[in-house]
């Protein structure tokens, strides 16, 4: 007997009682159930995202709703800063130039952030460009940003920011209203632990003006349908039922164990499993970690036969390096549904892993880590 | 207690074999066993639509796969052809405007199927047209239309053909190969029997290579890599994976039933719901009829009333009419996973909601004519 268990950062585990309802006969979506369900889901991302500004709920990946932000947000032509610090922030870049926007590039080696004084220096070169679109947990390496201050800055410089913040709703402290995130995206398959098919954006004000004044060709990325539609719960396109159900039961239970609490696990998880990995001996890929993933920087290269093992030896999922990364890194996930009695199934399966490949021979000391950690006082 | 059962054109009812791989612990997109449903999904796809042509399956609704039809396959300022016949065809029209494409309409009341003679007419008065988008079965108005003409006549005229199949597949004898459809789309809940969030799109050679030498921007819907990474079974973003392994499950059932059994069996429905509907004394809305759905004049008027009437009092949720029809048709739902009891269960809820309603008093003669309809040899 094997089991099998993810531990990526998304798609992410889905709770029993999350799955319990994909498995009830299908509810059609023109009815006053659906509609309520819709009506809670988008009641709940406003409480994950902090947020009393509409959402468009849609149906498509993360990428999708990155997607809708952009064609929205700009016109042809239009100048947009973007930060560019691993696979998916690169994203909207490609983005920009896909649809034919001047994107203007503030890179920063990948396992590093973009320093807010770089944005500012971007803005102070281009006065003109309307809008940084930007990452908050760049997934690909296991980075958070500061996207407080970034957006302070597109403020300053009377711009929009868009913020990809896909795995860091729900692990982190997302304030958008607060900091002034214009379009804050995110996806279904991280924290809010149901499984992939979803993408979500919500909108400031200035977010909605802009759109009005003019924006790409859009239809079923309309955003502005979409978050009239919602109004009373419907939706411009047949929407994918059976996910909006999951999100509504999903995000029952986050409001149930409380944002800050959720926020808190994810990072004592975090801490803790950083905690592991050092006194394993391990090197962290990033000195500004998210609580979404921990990279960690695989020994002798030899991430793949890390990931490989976790996973054919003791059923454990976890991610490897993307692009140049291949190889070099391994990511160990822990946004969403995750535990401190999970972070030890992890921990101790990495480390017969590690002594399985002769990488390492102390087994033992990282889940020591791990119980100092969580004992040690990080709020749960 | 009450049972409330779905009779719609879509969402259609999801077989409790499909509904059960919907609560298994999810599964990792990256892994040869999705990668091993996705190419099962693109083989039993294939065979429904009758094509050896790649397949691209989007996380998106059946309208998504539509607009990725049309910004793949047509440049800015082309012209296209499109049939305008209901609400659903009238999307052709609607996407080529909403993405600057020049789009020449050939309409036809609704209710009615646009007559070939009439695209004939359109492609002699504008040669330069590169592609017809049409309609197979018309869901708002339950009309079949005449694809293999409209397929010979754009081939004489050298230009593509897209048809949207997303009530014809599965339900019809959809000969995309023998009738030479460059474009088939299709959707999720429907003949296939999954919740919605899924379409997909077949391609013919011509298609892709008119792709090839342009076609608007595009990110989330771009088919050729859709098409190029479905060939080892991986997709260009995060899939729906549940929904994927629905669809893989459904299939496996309809290559077990066999196609030509499954069309057998919605031609049967569909031709006894029509026998009941005029023996109870009703006018059908259309004398072109898809297998899909059975359009039915309401009398007075009272379609809502009917529609109400059918799920409040008898948990049965039928389709009421759209647009300028709302009030006066209602449908009938046959497509998908339904038997001639279903059939029955769905008549005898029609004739106790018109006994209710004081529309009809003649409870049993539409069963009556559904059971002579079935016996009388139309092959189940």
């Amino acid at each position: 007997m094997k089991q099998a268990r993810l531990f990526t950062p998304g798609p992410t585990a889905v709770p029993p009682e999350v799955l319990e309802t994909q498995s009830r006969p299908l509810l059609h979506h023109r009815t006053p159930e659906f509609k309520k369900a819709h009506l809670d889901v988008i009641e709940g991302l406003r409480y994950i995202m902090q947020t009393g500004n509409p959402v468009a709920v849609l149906t498509a990946s993360g990428s999708g709703a990155m997607e809708a932000a952009v064609v929205n947000m700009t016109r042809p032509g239009e100048k947009i800063i973007v930060t560019e610090l691993g696979k998916f922030s690169r994203r909207w870049r490609e983005l920009g130039q896909a649809f034919g926007v001047e994107v203007v590039s503030v890179s920063a080696e990948w396992g590093t952030a973009v320093p807010p004084e770089k944005v500012q220096a971007a803005f102070a070169e281009h006065g003109d460009a309307v809008a940084l679109f930007t990452t908050h947990s760049e997934t690909s390496t296991g980075v958070l940003q500061d996207v407080e201050s970034f957006a302070r800055i597109a403020r300053e410089h009377d711009a929009l920011i868009a913020v990809d913040g896909i795995t860091s709703i729900g692990a982190h402290d997302v304030r958008t209203d607060e900091w002034g995130l214009d379009a804050l995206v995110g996806g279904s398959q991280k924290s809010v632990m149901i499984p992939p098919g979803l993408g979500y954006v919500a909108l400031s004000p200035a977010a909605i003006a802009k759109i009005k004044k003019g924006r790409h060709a859009v239809h079923y990325f309309d955003l502005l349908a979409a978050v009239d539609k919602a109004e009373s719960g419907d939706t411009p396109y047949t929407p994918a039922i059976t996910l909006f159900l999951a999100l509504q039961k999903a995000l029952q239970m986050m409001r149930k164990e409380g944002l800050s609490n959720i926020v808190a696990r994810h990072a004592a998880n975090a801490a803790a499993v950083r905690a592991a990995v050092r006194a394993i001996g391990l090197q962290l890929f990033t000195r500004t970690p998210s609580n979404a993933t921990t990279a960690v920087v695989a020994p002798d290269g030899r991430a793949s036969d890390i990931t490989r093992t976790m996973e054919n030896g003791y059923g454990i999922k976890i991610a490897g390096g993307q692009d140049h990364l291949l190889g070099k890194i391994f990511r160990l996930g822990h946004l969403g549904y995750y535990t401190a009695e999970d972070m030890k199934t992890m921990i101790t399966a990495l480390e017969a892993t590690l002594s399985d490949l002769k990488l390492a021979d102390n087994c033992g000391v990282g889940v020591a880590a791990l119980q100092e950690s969580f004992a040690g006082g990080v709020a749960q």
